[in-house]
């Protein structure tokens, strides 16, 4: 599997984030062609030494990496992408890469 | 599910990273109570913009964060942490959460 991780930093307003995020931006994810799964941190996120610097992240995953571009590319996913900038207000990391069995 | 993701950024040495990595620390990560799945990058880590600045990124799942908690505290959780430091040449950030589907 391909698998995106999208580490949203803390936003300005937390509870403006959080009701952006479930009530339009994962409808609008959701069709992303080729998604085949798409999760989501419950709670804190934190580290080894305690509270992180991420609000909330989300882990989406593909068959393939030329899936995730295509899905990338198509217009669902642009309008996904482009619809980030609307609730992101911590800024955002994403890393992008196919998985393997340890 | 709760989820570790640790994201290794670039060594200073690849090769001697990797080799370590999977001769050393796979072996004795594994070996850490409660671990349920256990997951490499494979080939580059990218970004949206192009490449990331990690070299590798594990993500380990346990049942929910009371396991993942007792699996740091235990023995094998200890030696796994501490053997980080001996091929984590570039640094590492580690992220820690439970999951939801979205």
């Amino acid at each position: 599997m391909a698998r995106l991780v999208v580490l949203y930093k803390k936003p300005t307003d937390a509870a403006a984030f959080d009701r952006y995020y479930s009530e339009k931006h994962i409808p609008i994810a959701k069709r992303i062609p080729g998604l085949r799964k798409f999760e989501i941190s419950k709670g804190q996120v934190a580290t080894p030494a305690g509270p992180s610097a991420f609000h909330l992240i989300a882990t989406l995953e593909f068959d393939d990496m030329g899936a995730m571009q295509n899905a990338f590319a198509s217009p669902e996913g642009q309008a996904t992408a482009a619809d980030v900038r609307n609730f992101a207000t911590g800024g955002v990391e994403m890393v992008m890469f196919d998985t393997e069995a340890a």
